[in-house]
């Protein structure tokens, strides 16, 4: 790529002095008839562009308005100005493409604040917008930052189904996937929908986890991890809920509990040094609108930390690791149960732990992130490693300040038999699993693995409140816009 | 993690000499009571461990078998044997998974040759053969170098839509998506499917490309690019199809045609240069397995190259760029046209290009990689830009020896009137893709895009020939397995 974008000629502007280069972008304010500030979605910062108004064309300078295209070719010199090191002094102008001026009105394009909800609606307008160009970039580099922990660390990238023929995990409704003409479904003779005749001849419908596949996957190739889309037809409008989000689900041969939680400390960590590391202009963005948002809260709801501060904190702070049995102890102990502070009383050991008791436990008790392990065998899932105890499985969650669970994961029922018991107690049906079941049996090891929430985290990092505005394009119910 | 692979420790067993190690993994095989060669995963190859049978239970050593697990704890010594540097004297060994021998007969994990077909069936096995676990290794390192060229050519990766509102781009039959049950549709008075009554209020269907979407990315970050899984409900049972597959799609604001032509060449470069330097041991294992292909074969139809050589060919040859008018004009005046030897003879300028004519212009004319460009617009897509001529589109395609087409792209039209003059002509329902339309009223810029098929570049890569052996799980008509 020849072109410079203006993060490159900001970060070694000094290289550019006196030079002529050319720049396109788009405009995001045009002061005095004079100064351009230009934007090219490389970075947060814009680049001034000064034009001498009396030497153009004045239609020219009439057109060149909020949200229009140009391509500048200019000097640049040191600026006189505030704000900026550098500035171009415009030596030749093109105007890309107009703004429709009054259709602009009705859109998140014009220089004004827009709610977060318009902004929704407009959802392949909002990279052109300061607060969207920063939550995009940094999830870019949220992204990059998990291939690139699992790629040095000698992990496998694969790619589980999105269409399955399995329901059988149970971990949410799942949406069908069809080619049936739903005005003329074909029947069998029993008068129930004839799957057999659809294009993979079973019903089928869209993963809620690659976690039983990647599985199979670490039972050849050691240490894989998948990444991608997955899906819940749940009817949550929440600020919580997507019905198709990406996950991270990495998956190692021979590793216990133990290795799996130092597994899932290393990598939230490494991740958000990442982004400390790589997205400064767009996490000081984001800091300070962080701390313009708590400003508005009652002094009691707000954070304790600012948003990079809280950042540094979890990678430099220790885990607390904490047996559920432990945090039921303390919960149950603390003033808040007992005042009858919490909205779910936690009355005996087994119970699930709500959201309310996570944030307990994280901001209030040891006011660090917290990873609970050995949960209750009755509240979850079937393939979770049996202790000894009989009581408990060998599951963990990393419990997050101001987000909760932000990573379940577990070692895995390796034994065969303990496994099949554990699936006719659950109800989850063996034949349908034989695949899952023959890693079982030809040569099982012990492994773990877990689970992270992409937009969860991407929320944590940005400091951004409604999960639908860390996704480019949410799919919500009855909401399947773009 | 603190457990090393066997990778690391025949990357640098200078190191390891006499001291105690402690390794994991699959017996590949046992000879003489004596030899086992574990495997782990993290590479094809094997570390040998020495049993000194007569030291042991008896039953112990009976109870090693081909693909059992096992943890050995031993010192490694320089090996005596041919084909391995060190070797490990066992000290200490635990079977940590049997096999189940009798129901082992039945699987691909008995020690003999097995067909691709029957290796396909038992997808979750495949991970645990030498040629699967080359190909899925290949498979994740050309998969992390593409994000590697796009992280560090300022590329933002963003995450567009799986379940897609929109059907207009009409690039191929799509799945639905519903959350009805289909045996109780819910109709609206004129008898027909209530949509509005599903999830997301509308009907819904799986991806076919992220592109219009990805455009509106680019209108505000600039370069972006996506990766995910893409669809189409083809009923075609062909070594070149499956139902769900993954691509690559960048976009990028400011780009012309050449431009898109640098990138992909550039691009197809790096990641092929990636896997040439990470994937060495993988693919001298594949290319050996190409050229015994190469030998069943009738001399005639044998590959000129062998793999890495191609591969090697391609990295350094610059692609032949050339005109679908000029390759027309070729194609017309080849002998093979003349003398009738092409199935869809070549007869005039406005032919869509069959796969053996772009196998002719790429393997018998150029002997090079070949890119296509300013395409007939009848014959592509309404987004692709008008050229001067206003007989051709600025559309571009990427042709490779044995594979054909791997990638097209096109620079896409930014002129609004143009656009929708285009969307008429071609039927394109313009009130469905407002906000694409949106992304040319304000601010348009020049810009252009290709769509990369991961599994065709993986399939040149690895020399496979059928697109089902290098996907983890396929899904194909009639099957979705796993």
């Amino acid at each position: 790529m020849k072109r410079q974008t203006i993060k490159e000629i900001l970060a070694d502007y000094k290289k550019f002095i006196h030079q002529d280069i050319t720049i396109q972008g788009w405009v995001r304010a045009f002061r005095s008839n004079r100064f351009i500030a230009l934007n090219d979605g490389s970075t947060i910062e814009n680049i001034q562009a000064v034009v001498d108004y009396e030497k153009w064309d004045e239609h020219l300078i009439k057109n060149i308005k909020t949200a229009s295209s140009l391509k500048i070719t200019g000097e640049v010199v040191e600026s006189e100005g505030k704000g900026q090191a550098v500035e171009i002094i415009v030596k030749k102008i093109d105007i890309l493409g107009d703004n429709f001026s009054e259709e602009m009105e009705k859109t998140v394009l014009q220089p004004k604040k827009h709610s977060l909800e318009i902004l929704r609606e407009q959802a392949h307008l909002r990279f052109r917008t300061n607060l969207f160009g920063a939550v995009f970039r940094v999830r870019s580099a949220v992204s990059f930052a998990i291939h690139q922990f699992f790629n040095q660390n000698q992990f496998f990238y694969i790619n589980t189904p999105i269409i399955t023929g399995a329901d059988a995990e149970g971990a949410g409704e799942m949406f069908g996937v069809t080619n049936f003409d739903l005005n003329n479904i074909p029947k069998n003779d029993a008068g129930e929908v004839d799957f057999t005749e659809d294009f993979f001849g079973k019903k089928t419908s869209l993963t809620v986890s690659g976690q039983l596949e990647a599985e199979t996957a670490a039972m050849g190739l050691g240490r894989v991890y998948t990444f991608g889309p997955t899906f819940r037809a749940e009817n949550s409008n929440t600020t919580r809920h997507l019905a198709e989000f990406w996950m991270v689900e990495p998956e190692v041969a021979f590793n216990n509990l133990e290795d799996n939680i130092d597994l899932a400390e290393d990598f939230l960590k490494f991740v958000i040094q990442y982004v400390l590391d790589h997205c400064k202009d767009d996490l000081a963005f984001l800091d300070k609108r962080f701390a313009e948002e708590q400003k508005q809260k009652p002094e009691k709801d707000r954070a304790k930390e600012g948003l990079i501060e809280k950042l540094e904190k979890v990678v430099k702070s220790r885990f607390k690791r904490v047996s559920y049995s432990e945090a039921i102890d303390i919960l149950m102990n603390s003033k808040e149960n007992k005042k009858g502070k919490f909205q779910f009383p936690v009355e005996a050991w087994g119970a699930d732990l709500q959201s309310e008791h996570e944030r307990y436990l994280v901001e209030k008790h040891f006011e660090c992130p917290v990873v609970l392990f050995d949960y209750p065998k009755e509240i979850k899932a079937f393939y979770m490693r049996l202790n000894e105890d009989n009581k408990t499985v060998a599951a963990m969650d990393v419990l997050f300040p101001g987000i909760g669970e932000i990573i379940g994961g577990s070692q895995r029922e390796e034994r065969l038999d303990v496994l099949q018991q554990k699936m006719n107690e659950m109800g989850v049906d063996q034949e349908e699993l034989w695949w899952y079941l023959d890693t079982r049996k030809f040569g099982s090891v012990p492994h773990a693995g877990f689970g992270l929430g992409l937009e969860r985290l991407v929320l944590f990092v940005t400091g951004m409140t409604n999960i639908r505005d860390v996704i480019p394009f949410p799919r919500t119910p009855k909401n399947a816009e773009f």
